[in-house]
């Protein structure tokens, strides 16, 4: 039996992404996110959402760059912290002990500690309501060694990616691997 | 040390939705969807991503509308078929054994067995590149009774949802639950 539950955005799961973006004097940011999603394959795209307040939209408006960068979820505290202040008030890298890093790509700064990075250009801004949504094209991915697997991309497991649920707003770690996409499915084919 | 990889979608995590939508003659087709996330408070709204080629696709741009269904993982045989298949080619209700319902609010079915479900009415969509976007806002979410909390919102672990990597193309489980946002950063604040 289902209840109605009105107009709420409780889809599951969410990811829990650090955004990274310079200020126009060139002061390193970095807030977190779990409004966003890949959202095109060719050009490799991806899809954050944020209000107008926040200092990294003023911030991704000016430079039409950012970085996304997967925290592993050992850096949970630092990783929560970044959503609970904002760049106006501290130097977030400073608190945190966390390191900007200049990205090659894009005029963004990425975090050296978390083991996967994307360098974004901004190719469309989507004001949608509460939250406006930038559409960044990936130009260039940036991984850890450690976490690489033998065919040369991310292993998830390695990278331990923080998951978020908008219906209890908890963190989460990632499970087991069920299955191989395009594998249990073979079974109902024909 | 980080090595770059390239320009490439490797953003973790990816949700696994089921899309369903009716084609302009009445028939209810579902999909699967790893491209998407939430993206905006307010109005509630989902993004989702597919290519020009999908049934969907076609089911969308005529009715406006569709469903986004969050599978448990014991759902992952059918599931995984969805994305194996076209509605062209395959009647994937009748194959799965799953079951439509026609939402209350949109022109679209949703999967019975499933235990969260968002009604949406897409405001907006979004040429990328190899995907379009639509931007659905959520008019109503439905959820199995065996699923909600003591708040009346579903939790998580309940829900089982599965989750998905573009590293690897796997799928996983929800892992264990690490803290509620807003407590782990308390440590850094001041």
């Amino acid at each position: 039996m289902k209840q109605s539950l009105g107009a709420k955005p409780l889809a599951l799961p969410s990811p829990v992404w650090v955004i990274g973006t310079y200020s126009s004097d060139g002061q390193p940011n970095i807030m977190v996110v779990s409004w966003g999603g890949i959202c095109c394959t060719a050009p490799p795209c991806v899809a954050i959402s944020l209000r107008k307040t926040r200092l990294t939209y003023t911030n991704i408006i000016e430079s039409n760059a950012f970085t996304l960068n997967v925290p592993s979820h050992q850096y949970l505290v630092e990783t929560d912290y970044l959503g609970m202040v904002s760049g106006i008030d501290a130097d977030k890298f400073s608190v945190t002990g966390l390191t900007a890093v200049r990205s090659e790509m894009v005029n963004a700064p990425y975090v050296k500690e978390f083991p996967l990075v994307m360098e974004c250009r901004v190719l469309q801004s989507i004001d949608i309501g509460s939250h406006t949504q930038f559409i960044g094209q990936i130009v260039d991915v940036k991984s850890d060694d450690a976490v690489l697997g033998d065919n040369g991309l991310p292993v998830a497991e390695k990278v331990n990616p923080i998951i978020s649920s908008a219906c209890d707003r908890a963190y989460y770690a990632l499970g087991e691997c069920l299955q191989q996409a395009y594998s249990p499915g073979m079974s109902l084919l024909n």
